[in-house]
């Protein structure tokens, strides 16, 4: 029996989040896809970056809505590794990313199915289908990783 | 009787606000200073920019960890003409901006004293003195003005 593979946007992700950690930077690392391109990528950068938003999320974010010229990104999917903090959420709403996949749930930092919710407010004028769960186990031992090296 | 004078933070961010509806933006302004020096400032951009991050609050924060050359603005005062939303209010958390003060609240999109209330939640790690109304009528005017002109 072997485990159902990782889908490429989500292995892509994963990459960016080691990226992140080689630099000494959160792992965390996030893709937009359009009808299964990747049209923008992003890793977690705010210390060597010195840009508190510098997320990987926003980064997908900003170099997809530059790829296409449109502030909108409308039908796309945002794969990142962790679910998203409420500036990503935030984010992903006001992009209009239609489907968001994320492997690992965050209970202390994440904004989707923990503390602000963004998405689950009546005021929330766009809410992007969510799965979890795929690539959880690489993601979180990335992050588990990471911080014991630093302890 | 004369109104107490808008402080320059501010004054600066309405500044910022009516050059953003020049150029066709929903007119918001912000402004991030330190021990009263402005260090960073922005205005909402995301129609020309084609960025959907590219709301006043994140430019301005952006700038001034530039400026400084740090993820973390310690002591800084956020001005800005809106209440936050749930993006920018996250923001505020990354960057621990000490003091944020906004002129007209959002019912609609706002998420400090509305909606995802990104400050109130137990997990949020850092909460930023919040300080409200100053300016409130000169910013929600200019709103108001620039969506009854696209009517």
């Amino acid at each position: 029996m072997t485990r159902w593979p990782i889908p490429d946007p989500m292995a892509r992700a994963l990459a960016l989040a080691r990226a992140a950690a080689d630099r000494g930077e959160v792992p965390v690392g996030a893709v937009v896809a359009r009808a299964g391109e990747v049209i923008g990528e992003g890793r977690n950068a705010p210390r060597g970056t010195h840009d508190p938003t510098a997320h990987a999320e926003i980064a997908a974010i900003r170099a997809a809505a530059a790829a296409i010229g449109d502030e909108r990104l409308k039908g796309c999917d945002l794969y990142v590794t962790l679910e998203p903090c409420a500036m990503c959420a935030g984010a992903i709403v006001h992009a209009r990313i239609a489907r968001l996949y994320y492997a690992a749930p965050d209970p202390k930092g994440g904004a989707v199915e923990h503390g602000a919710r963004v998405f689950d407010h009546p005021q929330c004028l766009h809410r992007p289908e969510v799965y979890t769960g795929i690539g959880e186990a690489e993601a979180a031992g990335l992050l588990r990783e990471f911080f014991r090296a630093r302890r």
